[in-house]
Formats: structure tokens, sequence, C-alpha cells
């Protein structure tokens, strides 16, 4: 197991400033742009039929959120993403609500068998597309005893069926966030109460994870550097007092600032990644912490 | 008459965290979410002839703004409107540039059919809806000589009207606030100047008044409650020095942290909610004014 | 050649205050209303086929924007500009990405023929809308030699050929912005390295030109005034230490209160416009520089 260098992939993010191609909902659309331009890539949002594919192909990476779904756009996310495969670039699904309507079940069934090399969502989203016949099944063992207190560990061993399933990387966020591969898994302590309390920072956080692919990062590896620089910029634009951060309207304002602000040094020195043993659904068994000196 | 306790209702908010589905326009669907995320909702944008209703039924209340329309988000309103009254949920409707077009007027008439809880409003916008025939008669004697330089007052018996035949409260927002359910009536003397300058606030605040329903407020009182926070938010936001706000750009993120920083009490002491005598149209005859000690 | 006056245009842009009609994309609706409601304009947003044209024959101006085109969408900006243009309307065209796929040329083609007022892009869009046979015979002779390391430089001679076909002002906005009726030409040197940080800062300026043409202005000169005024609130947030900008998320919030707060006598005193002897494409004879005194 290499150790995870977020710094240096953030170094490669500012470098490559990778053209990254969103079709998201209408809620995230302009902070996750904002968001994108900050960390140092290119965004761009483009969803008609007529040109998704063409678009994709285009792009250094893909990202697709079923937010504020629509049967045209559905169409426009499969074909892009049929695009982004055939052109080998890399594309991570967003599962807004996957389980709250049989629309979304039956979008985000769709997508999933569209290979996504990242999916990112909420413990309950995740949940939501582990609800197939054969994920449970590979989950019913083990996804017992799990503290329901923690939704994130409670997700644990979903994710990891998704994720060998689906040969994917899977990421599940909330206070600590947690990245499993199938065979590796590592939480993620960055982070802070008021990122939660802005709308569409976990959307835009699935365009940051576009963008560490797109700059050509390891799919693993380069979703614990989104992470981990995501939840580092968090706690950095809520502590320091150059923002004054009174409340979620002045912190959604410095979270910008310090995305675009933040060095591969800083970064280094902030990132709380802690790898597992193994990908194990407990996640109780650290295999070592990687922090600051 | 009760009484009116905005604080009382501000807890209530705050202690069920309402889930609000909120079909609005394109313009005001982020600084909307983030509004009710700072006042203590949980928001959700769906749109989707596909699962419109599904989710109304899920919701504890819906919000329906005519602000972008188009056909095929006409034919969600109106399905989701359907299903929160056939599930027993408080919808707000709010008929924006309700008298431009055609196309609006017939939207706004359509969704008036369904039995909206709350009609929010600017004073035009009432008008307009006003303009059919019978409500039209009802309001030709006492509308006369209503001082015109005060558009709200200039909606007042408009609005009176309209609560009476939809059995609805009507909101009339501007300088001062007018809310009425046909036999009640009120002014709300919170604001700021500001606050027109910034895009959506008026949408948005068809959010909180869904938040207040959805947190089993009554109608009239959380509708009341809802203007009086909203604007005192507003006051606060424009003149404590700890947000030092320079215009409009600074006063939208400093509305954004006092919505959520507001405690009940702040708001008990703050709010100026005017109940009439009786829900005259020249709304000049104060029944008693409630204010803070 | 009339001495150019931005204050003087600012100044009847307040006062007229006019109503700016803009089929725009998702990304820049939000930011683009806020902008025009800071700079003294009436902001609407309407797009659905049944009722832009009718909308647009009650704006003072059109602004269409292919940013997150559709066909639904492009329907609706052809049957605007059509009204826009019967009614004796200014509207302005933004092609972004016109050259990126099939659909965007095509739909930037058939707005070209729609006779726009003023055409805003950046270099790459104005080349990409000159790619056609036509325009393309028209700068092949004086196109060449142009230094490469300027982009705004390179689109000169094709924004001169485009603004003689169709009759058009052409604005190609950079570093150094570039304002061309055929005839005429400019360069405007306001504005800050952190205004390409903020998306669709771009497309809210196209909606900030919509402004000046409704408030009455000559086309080329309002175009003029709009970008030095915009330039010009973007140095002063920057740099202004009222605002204490530290990033791209704080510069957005101060470049807000900036448009809002700005004056005529200091658009007056800080806009850097240069007018060239001719509309030469290379852009290098000045005929003199109006500046502060």
């Amino acid at each position: 197991m290499s150790a995870i260098r977020p710094g240096d992939a953030l170094h490669r993010l500012r470098k490559e400033a990778p053209l990254v191609h969103n079709i998201t909902n209408y809620v995230a659309m302009n902070p996750m742009a904002n968001i994108l331009l900050a960390a140092g890539c290119s965004p761009a949002m483009v969803h008609a039929p007529e040109e998704a594919a063409e678009f994709a192909a285009i792009a250094s990476a893909l990202t697709v959120n079923i937010g504020t779904l629509s049967r045209p756009w559905l169409e426009a996310m499969l074909s892009a993403a049929e695009a982004a495969r055939a052109h080998q670039r890399p594309w991570v699904l967003d599962p807004v609500a996957a389980g709250a309507t049989r629309f979304r079940r039956e979008a985000a069934a769709r997508l999933l068998e569209l290979q996504p090399t990242v999916i990112r969502g909420n413990a309950s989203e995740i949940l939501a597309l582990g609800a197939s016949a054969e994920v449970q099944a590979a989950t019913e063992v083990k996804g017992r005893g799990v503290d329901s207190n923690n939704p994130v560990a409670a997700a644990a061993a979903v994710s990891v069926a998704l994720a060998k399933r689906h040969n994917a990387v899977v990421a599940v966020t909330g206070p600590t966030d947690w990245v499993t591969d199938g065979r590796r898994a590592a939480n993620i302590g960055n982070g802070h109460p008021l990122m939660p309390r802005v709308t569409a920072l976990g959307c835009s956080l699935t365009g940051i994870i576009g963008g560490f692919l797109g700059a050509g990062c390891d799919p693993y590896e380069g979703t614990l550097a989104a992470l981990a620089y995501y939840g580092a910029a968090g706690e950095w634009a809520a502590q320091d007092e150059r923002w004054a951060v009174q409340g979620p309207g002045s912190f959604a304002v410095a979270f910008v600032d310090a995305l675009a602000l933040m060095s591969a040094d800083q970064l280094e020195r902030t990132a709380r990644i802690e790898s597992m043993a193994r990908a194990d659904p407990t996640g109780t068994q650290p295999a070592g912490t990687q922090k600051a000196e």
C-alpha cells in the first residue's frame, strides 16, 4: 500500500487545469462552477442530448448528478456516460436522493450499468444504490451490528459490495468520510459542521473528484485527495480569523477563498487520511494514520 | 383573537426541521435552498412530472413558483399541488409576474383552482390574480380611494376577496407586508431597503412560509411569523456591525447568517406585527400592536 | 469622433432602470440577476417558447446566451430575438462556447441571422463565429501576423469583419477588451485578474450591456461604457480595503457591492477607454486615450 500524497495530487490538478464536464442539478450549477474554478479546474455545464456525448469526449472528466432529474436530462446523462466510457474518460456518479422515488431508483440503476469510475453519495444514497438483490445478499452477513448512530459506517459494508460489483471507487461522505475500492478503504477526518449547512457542497465535491481524476490521478488516491482537500479547506475557512465567519452565508464565501488559496504543502500538513488494514465493513481497524508532522 | 407568538413558531420550525419540497424558478433555486437550510429546514427541489407528485406526498410542505415557467414544469406543478392537497399537505403559491403574459395568467388561474394554503406575491401579482370577474366585482366598491402611492395597500381589498374566494391566506409583500385570511388581517413592519436589491429573496420567502407550515404552524399565524422572521433578519443583517454590510452583495451573505443565528427570543423582541380590527381593505384601523417590550 | 462619456451613460442607466429580458444559462441566472439589480436595472428571466416573444416586446432590451443550450430553449431564443427586432428593441448575443460542438455552431449561426445589436464573447468564441467562408475571406489578408500571445488581438480582425457583415457592435473581452462597430474601435483597459476566477461574470456582463442599450444608449458607446463600468468595479472591489478581498469567493461579493456603489463621477475618473484611429485589426494605433485627470 503506497502512502497517499494529497499535496502531490493537488499540485497535479493545478498544473493540468482539467476541463471537467458536469451534468448536474440546477441548485448546484453555480456553486459547483465557482468551486471548480477556485480549485484550479475549468468547468463546463453541457446537458443537451444533441451535444452531451460530443462534449464528454472533449473533456478530461465527466460528472453526473441526478439532483433535479428529468427525462431529457437522463437521456443526456446516459449518452455522456457512454461517451466517457468509450473514450476512456473517468466519470463520477452522484446519485442524489437515489432512494426517494421510483424514477430516481431506475435512473440510478441505469447509470450504474455504465461503469462509473467513482460513486459519491451520503450514506442513505449509497444504501439505496445497494438495495438490489445481489448487493444486499453480499452485505447481509457483514451488515449487521454496524453502529446505526454512525450513518457513514452503516453504509460501509454496502459500499464495499458496490465497489466490487461495479469495479468502482465508492465514497460515502458525512461527518467522517469513507472511501473504498472494494479492496482498500480509508477514513478521511477533515471537514466542518458548517459544510452541510450550505447547499450543494456535496454536489460540488463530486465535481472536485472529477477534477482530480481529470488531472490524471489514480481513482482511489484522487478521491482521497479530493475529500481531504475539500474538508481541510472547510476547516480552514471556518476557523481562520481572516474570514471572520459568522454563519453559513459567510462560510460559503470563505470556503471558496480557502479552496483557491490552499497550497499543496498546507494540504499535506492538514490532511487526515486513515487507511484501513482492509476494506472491512465495520471500519474499526486502522492500518496506520497519515497525518501532519 | 389570539396573540401571535412568532418566536414560538420559529422554535417549532427549528425543532421539526420540515422537509420542504419546492418547484421554483432557476434564479431562486440556489439562494432558496441556502435560506431554507439557514432557517433550519430541509429543502428539496424536485420538478420532473415523473416524480413531483410522489415526492410531494413525502414532504411536509410544497411551494410552487412560476418565475421561469415552461409547459413541462407547469404539469409537474399541477400534479404536485394535487398530490399535496390529496395528502392534506399545506402548499404555497408564488405567482411571479402573473399578469405579464397570457401563459402566466392561465397558469396562475389553473394553480389557484388547486386550493393553495397560502398565496404570496407582491402587490401587482396579487392584483393580477384578482383580475377575474368575480373578485373584481367583490372589490369594486371597497377598492376605490386606496392610496395608490402604497402598492401594498392598493392590493389589500383584492387580497381579502381572493382569500375569501379561495379559502386561503394571502400575503402581499412590500415595504410593509400585509397578510389576511379574509377575516383577520395584519401588517408586518419588519424589513430593510436592501432586501429587494437581492434577487429571489421574495421567492425564497415563499419557501420559508412553506417551512413554517410544514412544521405544523397554523397557516395565518405561520405566515405572519415567517414574514416577521424574514424581515427582522434583514434588518439585523443590514445594521449589525459584525457584518459590515456595504451593499447588496455583502447584505445577501449577512442575511443568510442572520437567518441561521436569530433566536426565538430575538425574533419575539424584534417582530413588528400589527393586527387589524378586521380585514378592512383600507388597512388603517389597527386593533392593537404587538411589539417588543 | 465624439468623446465617450461612460459616467453619463451610467447616470442614464440608473435613471431609466430598464427592464432587461435575459434568456441565459443556468449557471449565470442568479449572479446575472443580482448584477443587473446592483447596477440599477430590472432583470427578468423568461424562456418558455409560449411567452418569450411576448415578453421581449415588453422589455427594453433582450440578451441571449447559449451557455446551457437545449432545443426548446433555442426555439425561445429565436422567437424572442425576432420579436425584439420587430419591435426595434436592442438585443445582445453571447455565443458561449460557440465552436465546441456542431449543435452550438448551428445555433450561433441561426441567431446571427437575426441581427443582434451587440455580440459579446471571448476571443475564441468570436473567432468561432467568424469561421464562415465570407468572414474568413475578409480576414485572410489582415488576419496574419497578429500576436497570438494576445488572444483578444488575435480576434480583432475577425471582429471587424463580423461587425461589418452583421451591422453589429462586436465586443471581444479578455485581459484588455476590444470593441468595434466595423468603422470605429477601442480598447478598454479596466478589469482585474480575479474576474475570470468567478463563474458567469462574462455572461453577466452581457446583461449589463443589455442594460445600457435598454436605457437608450447608442450601441457602440453603451457597450464601451458597460465594459469600462464593469472592469472599474472589478478593480475597485479587488483593491479597496473596505472589502478585504482574499480570493474569488470574497471578490464575487465585493464586486456586486462595487457595482451598486460606483457613482457616475467615479466611473468617469477611472474608465480607461482608448479609441483607435480606425478599426484596424492589429489594434496598435491609438487615436488618443481617454483617462482620468
